[in-house]
């Protein structure tokens, strides 16, 4: 597994000449770093006399974030032996036209895989936004810059993620799954950028 | 060294309730990721008949790319050492005047530390980023969402480091050094958005 490796050779996996780990990993790896950031500002909070009356919320947010850094770690490996699968189609025979069929639909089959492991990671990315905007605002404000960069890693994972979402959908047959996986793409990127503007200018005005 | 554990480990290490690794170490890995992925992007294109004429430029870019990332590794550890060191200075004794003197001078020289390390990473990101778009419009379009990836990264790396030199700089009772500080942050800031804009912009057109 990729989240085995040290991370000086997560770094190093990623610069030389496979195509995996890429971009795509990398979404899925910024949804775990947020949700790890989101869990510290929590545990920051917990214990704090000044904080009490947050304590059972945090615990919630803590318990919430780790349930999300796990989904997004298995992501993190789930993108590259996606991209794996559709280079494997594309080595498949094409000498006659019956195997020329078996490796379109199987080209066609795994990069609609390929398509949907980033479109998770991007609506999970998402969908943990309201959680990190909470912690940021009821955790310790000691943190609140941890919270920010939280956000902003989110605020990667949405957009990195439907970037790999959209790539794979370039070359989907299935105009109809496309159009639709399309819309919601935009309609992510859009919440995404908008909720992570919300939190950054609020706090800048106080930096 | 941070780098050392496993990307698991160090998520984990983040998640804890200890403030360090927090969002300073996170924006360096950041740098770092961004770097790693150009690096990739530069590799697939070296070698390919299609590219033949990148081929200098690309070895190049990757050289260049390769020591960025290892300037941010570095960056990693020397943030979360250099919050230890602030930690730290406030646990001096102050018992007296002389112990209250001593003790605030040392949590000023460790906090101007603090938020000199974070304006690196933001100043070496944000100079990164010429280099992250010229991998991304002259590198192997087969990974351009590879490039905008790292474009991302570069960008939170700057706006996650920006935010800890400025959380910083509220401590800090020396103002000629923080007022100037404080415009050049708003500088690479203003950048770091625009130059990501700017591709992600032009990408996106074609997705």
């Amino acid at each position: 597994m990729l989240v085995e490796l040290t991370v000086k050779g997560f770094l190093d996996a990623t610069a030389g000449s496979d195509p995996v780990p890429g971009g795509g990993s990398v979404s899925a790896l910024n949804g775990a770093i947020a949700a790890a950031l989101a869990e510290m500002v929590a545990n920051l909070t917990i214990g704090k006399k000044k904080y009490e009356d947050k304590e059972s919320l945090m615990r919630k947010i803590a318990a919430e974030a780790a349930e999300l850094q796990a989904g997004f770690v298995k992501a993190i490996d789930e993108d590259s032996d996606a991209y794996n699968a559709v280079f494997e189609a594309f080595k498949l025979p094409k000498e006659n036209d019956q195997e020329k069929s078996v490796r379109s639909d199987a080209i066609q089959a795994a990069t609609k895989v390929a398509a949907q492991i980033p479109l998770q990671v991007a609506r999970k990315a998402a969908g943990m936004m309201d959680l990190l905007a909470q912690v940021a605002s009821e955790g310790n404000q000691n943190a609140i810059t941890d919270a920010c960069v939280a956000m902003m890693c989110a605020r990667n994972a949405v957009l990195g993620a439907a970037l790999n979402v959209r790539i794979n959908l370039l070359s989907l047959k299935d105009e109809s799954w496309s159009n639709s996986v399309r819309k919601e793409v935009q309609m992510l990127e859009n919440l995404a950028i908008k909720k992570e503007q919300e939190l950054l200018t609020k706090v800048h005005e106080t930096l």
